[in-house]
């Protein structure tokens, strides 16, 4: 599925070398929180949000278009983990498996997985700052604020945590509000980033826009069935987690299969909207063929 | 002491409201995190490290200071407030009165208290990035970063933080480095901040590095003497909770009398290192006798 797996894994080890790790001696008892950042971000995962980001960006047809989406990479699946080391605290959804792995509360402590948490958020912006001040271009600012907006409290992922917490989900309207917070928005700003940053017309922006949208309320749909229908094994998290907690989602509103039915138009509807690039999308379309069908 | 605090509080109040209460209606039930954030900023607070920005901004004799010291004011109160409603967590330091109050976690819950610090934190990078986006300049940016990776897990607060629950701090050497991270860093990041954004010379940027990092070694001496000597009265938060908690503190080494005279060699000493802006810093000579001899 991934071409750029490989890359964005080894962009992420090297970059944790060259700064973290090597400033706070990893193997060093009183530094867990380093451990506990190993831990959790070098443990697998898609990295859905950095391939996203490249493949939006490699649209505009730049010979570097790698190196002007890794910072973005970089500091996507840096929010991406963060969240998920918070969301499964204790106090929060209480989930003891991430990744087929104790969660980083579960195999450290509450303390280290709070921290480890707060200094990858940080550890993100530091990144983004940092690629603005080598290039302090247009793209670069704007597409850093993309992903700042999207991460927050005011419209982005934070809101959309708050939401699930602690609005009462139980119409189809107030699902999508909070889907389009939490899950929806770092998707938006994947997409967005890689495309900004690489100068796509504001025409192509406008579709990938769009696009992301759709793909941001398909992706969620899809983990929504898989709370259903998905194994242990195959998720490496633990299922059903959803009609534990009470929480409404597509498959309790619509049933699996009609969840599935939704799902399909959606993906119909994301794939329309890349028609504007042609044949130069195709990779684009199949991750989100993937990305709607997939068993993890 | 501070002329300036209506101002900033004032800044702080204006910016929720138009951007985070206006998006998120805080009286509504479900977005009790927006109540949270409400609560704990709006809480009072010295606003030390606002004031501090400003007054190395003035410095500068720009006409503007005030407009351009503004940003990082809040980033720099957001980013205090987040870290004080996380430390203060069952997990963490586990304390129950903050600027005598309930803390966030006990006036609401955990899971409010983790997500205002997490929705705090992401916003004082909004508040950075929108203002780089308006005024691009390069001295936005390295204040900017100055403010990130003095925050951070890498050389920042979160650094301190987590040296501070791991690392046993029963030497000098060990404790001044916690200091350095823990306290130390975000001082230093107020200071700076607000000389970078006004232009100062490398000479006086110099001259102010020198002086904020004795600055936060004298604040945080002057803390570990109030946990002894001071009443939970003029703190608002309790005392006594170093030797609680068995913390090495410059009160446990050196006895409250040995602390003292520690304190006034680093307050001559930072004043020192003012000489170079003559009579055009004596705002800031007072504000650092009144931090080295205050009582709450």
């Amino acid at each position: 599925m991934n071409e750029y797996l490989d890359l964005i894994n080894k962009n992420i080890v090297t970059y944790l070398d060259n700064n973290l790790y090597q400033h706070n001696e990893p193997v060093h008892e009183a530094v867990p929180v380093t451990n506990a950042i190993k831990y959790s971000i070098e443990n697998g995962g898609k990295r859905l949000r950095p391939t996203l980001c490249l493949l939006a960006g490699e649209l505009s047809g730049n010979e570097d278009y790698i190196d002007k989406c890794m910072p973005y990479c970089l500091a996507l699946e840096f929010i991406h983990t963060y969240s998920l080391i918070h969301d499964d605290l204790p106090a929060m959804d209480n989930d003891d498996l991430r990744r087929g792995k104790p969660t980083v509360h579960k195999q450290f402590d509450e303390c280290i997985a709070i921290l480890a948490g707060d200094g990858l958020l940080n550890l993100a912006y530091e990144v983004l700052l940092d690629n603005i001040s080598k290039n302090p271009t247009e793209a670069n600012i704007r597409a850093s604020k993309i992903i700042s907006s999207c991460s927050g409290i005011v419209s982005g992922m934070v809101k959309g945590q708050v939401l699930d917490m602690y609005q009462a989900s139980n119409t189809k309207e107030t699902l999508d509000n909070i889907n389009t917070y939490k899950t929806g928005a770092l998707i938006h700003a994947s997409v967005l980033s890689g495309a900004v940053a690489n100068g796509l017309s504001e025409n192509e922006i406008k579709s990938l826009y769009e696009y992301s949208i759709i793909l941001g309320k398909a992706f969620q749909i899809a983990d929504d069935i898989l709370d259903v229908t998905g194994s242990v094994e195959e998720l490496g998290k633990n299922i059903g987690s959803d009609a534990k907690n009470n929480k409404t989602t597509y498959a309790s509103l619509f049933g699996v299969e009609g969840a599935k039915v939704i799902l399909e138009e959606l993906e119909a509807e994301a794939i329309g909207k890349l028609s504007i690039f042609g044949s130069r999308a195709k990779k684009l379309v199949e991750l989100t063929k993937y990305l709607t069908s997939r068993n993890n």
